[in-house]
């Protein structure tokens, strides 16, 4: 039995046939019904090897495979069309879900870096992991349910940033994890939340997330935005100043680094304000230099962060469903199967799209 | 009225006299009892023109003049002489007193750094500012009272830190710095301590602060150290993990930076456990590169450090004066006045000094 599938061979994206996978134990069948293609996606393609060099030196795991064929895709909504051996089966067939793109086995699988044997979700099967397994509620689309897992990337950041209630964040780059940051932040109650890209569509949709001061910053830094903003009330209640900054009464920022090039941190470092957090949200693959003398003096906390957790997968679901989280900005297009090599090529260039969704089932 | 001191002009030191310097309002003139060498002073000499742009690009301030005089040295015990108009004059004239090293005027001034007016311990005289005078007890020799300087930058690390109690320290690099770090965590329970340095005095002297395992680095890895003690008794208490390292079952890791160079970041990114809290208390004053990809991947926290508080300052000298804090093994030699210049080269080689108090009294 075969299925139509986008397959990476070499940093080349081709459609062709596919064998439908086999569920292991505890795992299920499913019908790809909507995947996201996600900037670490294009990583894949434009920098496969950097990828899997650092996964490799870091981690110790071979992420994929160079030669291929690797089948992309990890933000998915799927339907359950059949079980397998030892599984529960507490869902029924037909069932709309979504999944933290893992699969529990004793190696445990990243899915949407595999193999045809556990192919990503630019395929019209996949295999999932029963006890990863969340309903989607009827009302949910389909699309709207693959942003559960940028959602949760996002909601990740804003956990790793540890805001306090009088912290003024500042999201440098609105792509889609900038974005899913603005949702996310906007939900929790903070701000005002600055933004800055360089994007016109993507300045438009950070208004629309939720971001309060959104900038050019060939026209205005959001550092002197964040100064116009922050200045304290009670300056008593800010005490961390830094030796060199002493006296300093604005409240603290907290800055999401969602651009991923080299340069970007140095950048931060300069214009940051002192005592900030950076949260780098930015997948770098390259080599970066920065001038350690800015961070020392400013004491600034670099936090990097990836990916989620399964209960926080689970959360950003749940906040999608209720409607607490405002994602309507985020998807630009649908494409099917056949449309993904281009959907690639379009993602380069920020005034086009932001997320695009991919309808495998439509060919 | 002119005194012996030591003084900077374009990164060259040499003994010649100077003004006596006269006390502004609330301030005192003092003998200088004691001064520490202390490794920004050689960073004064060596990266001079390097400090000073970037204390003016980051934080806006002239730290000194490049073409000199300076007087530098800001790890001071002194002895009061008199006092400048409008001082309370809580002390007795011939008080010993210490002192973070700032000058409390409307434009304040870091001690250490300055010219003729305001010179820093490397001379018979000083200014300080009343506010912040520490009577030193008796019993308590002078140099060992200048200690409260560099331990106060320690305890402020360790406090950026926010170390658990079931947080393992590693601390790369045994200069004056790490080897204060290393007495601190000693003195707040914190352990095992490991600690790394390629010279065998300094590891030797880390053993004496109190580090329970001491490694070359060469021979054997620290993170190797970390690992062999880390293990969890209870791996479900040690919940945070990376997608990339799921199931790690150790005690969490927080490495202290102390050496300061290009490249030791990096070291530290690839060698370090997943989840590590790292503190830079080194001073790069150099351009810097690293792979983001090892942080995001390891999800690092990078905390950047730099003095004290007053406060911090102050209870690094109750700590120091009730015997809490190990320094004993700190202090590798002393010199008068005209013995600065040669300490300067000195110091520069591991396995002579660590720390070199100044003793500008005795010429």
């Amino acid at each position: 039995m075969t299925m139509q599938a986008v397959i990476m061979r070499q940093g080349k994206l081709s459609i062709a046939d596919a064998p439908i996978p086999t569920p292991g134990p505890g795992e299920v069948l499913v019908k790809t019904l909507a995947c996201g293609i996600c900037g670490s996606d294009l990583h894949c393609v434009t920098h496969g090897s950097q990828l899997l060099a650092s996964a490799r030196e870091v981690a110790g795991i071979e992420l994929f495979d160079p030669n291929g064929p690797v089948i992309l895709g990890h933000e998915i909504c799927a339907e359950i069309v059949d079980y397998g051996v030892g599984a529960r089966k507490d869902q029924k067939v037909g069932t709309r879900v979504v999944s933290a793109p893992f699969l529990l086995r004793p190696q445990p699988v990243t899915l949407g870096f595999g193999s045809l044997e556990t192919p990503g979700g630019f395929a019209e099967y996949m295999l999932l992991s029963e006890d990863l397994l969340i309903p989607v509620p009827d009302g949910i689309p389909d699309d709207i349910a693959t942003l559960a897992e940028p959602l949760a990337v996002a909601l990740h950041a804003v956990n790793r940033g540890k805001l306090g209630s009088d912290e003024v964040p500042i999201v440098i780059g609105c792509g889609p994890i900038g974005l899913a940051i603005i949702a996310v932040l906007k939900m929790r109650g903070f701000g005002p939340i600055i933004a800055a890209d360089f994007s016109p569509s993507r300045r438009a949709i950070a208004e629309k997330m939720g971001a309060d001061i959104v900038v050019d910053p060939r026209e205005t830094s959001p550092y002197d935005s964040w100064r116009s903003v922050a200045a304290a009330p009670d300056p008593a209640r800010y005490g961390r100043q830094t030796p060199m900054f002493s006296g300093f009464p604005f409240r603290p920022s907290v800055v999401f680094e969602c651009v991923g090039i080299p340069g970007i941190i140095q950048q931060i470092l300069s214009g940051a304000p002192p005592c900030s957090k950076v949260v780098v949200a930015g997948l770098c693959m390259e080599k970066d230099s920065f001038y350690p003398t800015f961070a020392i003096m400013k004491e600034i906390d670099l936090t990097f962060c990836i990916a989620f957790t399964p209960q926080e997968f689970a959360e950003a679901f749940q906040h999608i469903v209720s409607g607490r989280l405002n994602v309507g900005g985020l998807i630009t297009n649908h494409v099917g199967l056949g449309g993904v090599p281009d959907a690639f090529v379009r993602l380069a260039d920020p005034e086009r799209d932001v997320k695009v969704v991919v309808r495998p089932q439509s060919g």
